[in-house]
């Protein structure tokens, strides 16, 4: 069928360009169809997030190929810290899609999907003779997603430890609140992304609230 | 001219199943299409390591939407330490088609491309107490590129401090030694990417001199 296909596209496209080259019209083909596909629905990805019957999320296996957004270090937002005996990496992975969306408007998309994977840190070894570096062990993972039709507040909470699907975090819990107080953009901690930051700022998109936080002039986006 | 092409399918498939749906033409069309396009190279993807005619390398702009692999903090293969009045971060990406051959193999092919990226660490700063995060402020890159037919050693070390083209590292330089010494898989510290590690390991694509020196068992991969 796809020779019959570049026969047709070769033979009508003759008369205004006798010397076209298979692939040539495979370019035209790829390009027009590609998007006309995407736009029926029928090469979306299949990052949008995903439920079972009982309202647990699936978890989205193939985050380690989305896009990194940034790490964090022991980060703690007490100022107690948190009580632990070693060190811990946090690495944060958006769905590609809604990147896209983020670098084009500063703003997240319906069906954004930020995945936190929490891992142990590793001192010493191999070469390493000072600071960290990432071990195989994960402590756990922290879904943030936004589902506009399923989520009274757009956006949930998941937790994972290891399965292939997690609960939601009930909406009273403080992480909501949190970061509806103190997000940067959206309820999400695009303070701590240090490409996205740039990208929100010159969209204007920064939150009121965190603006005010950081004194920002009312009204007016920081520089 | 898609509405045309569409429709031509449509009309030629008519006898064998006149309910086809338009989606369920740009389905076939987009599975028949697309690895057509893909085989004539149309849809090639631009992250081929390239150069200027003064040997220089291009920097690849889009390595932060590559496959990310680790970050390490502070890490410093001297037991001296950096001589730092601030904390950093180092994070390392690939290009997916590297990627995806390594997590197929267990090996890099030709043409892999690993960019780490140093980034300023922040400590206090709006929500955060303790502990670090990424700051905007880039402190660095440096570019690992295997290009077979280019270099000698196949591989080669090029930096960059913000410029769109970086000059090769001599290959007298020390770290090539000492990844050639220390690398886990063909030059490279696969022992500090801990999604990469497992896969060398069930693969037995460890390097010898990297199982001489964890203490594996001569010619035995370490599980």
């Amino acid at each position: 069928m796809v020779q019959r296909l570049v026969w047709q596209e070769q033979r009508s496209t003759r008369h205004t360009a006798s010397m076209l080259t298979t692939a040539k019209v495979a370019l035209v083909l790829t390009a027009l169809l590609v998007p006309v596909a995407k736009f029926l629905g029928v090469m979306e990805c299949d990052d949008d997030p995903q439920y079972t019957e009982d309202a647990q999320m699936k978890f989205p296996e193939h985050y380690r190929e989305w896009v990194y957004l940034s790490t964090g270090f022991d980060m703690s937002y007490s100022t107690n810290g948190m009580a632990m005996d070693h060190h811990m990496f946090d690495n944060v992975f958006v769905n590609p899609e809604a990147y896209k969306a983020f670098v084009a408007t500063g703003k997240w998309p319906d069906k954004t999907v930020m995945v936190l994977e929490a891992r142990m840190a590793k001192g010493k070894g191999s070469i390493n003779q000072k600071g960290n570096y990432q071990d195989e062990e994960i402590m756990g993972f922290e879904v943030h997603v936004r589902d506009d039709a399923r989520f009274p507040g757009k956006w949930a909470f998941f937790g994972f430890d290891g399965g292939k699907t997690g609960k939601m975090v009930p909406a009273t819990a403080t992480c909501y609140s949190c970061h509806q107080d103190h997000g940067a953009v959206d309820t999400t901690f695009v303070q701590f992304y240090p490409t996205l930051l740039p990208i929100a700022k010159s969209k204007s998109t920064l939150a009121a609230k965190y603006m005010e936080e950081i004194g920002a002039p009312s009204g007016k986006q920081p520089l």
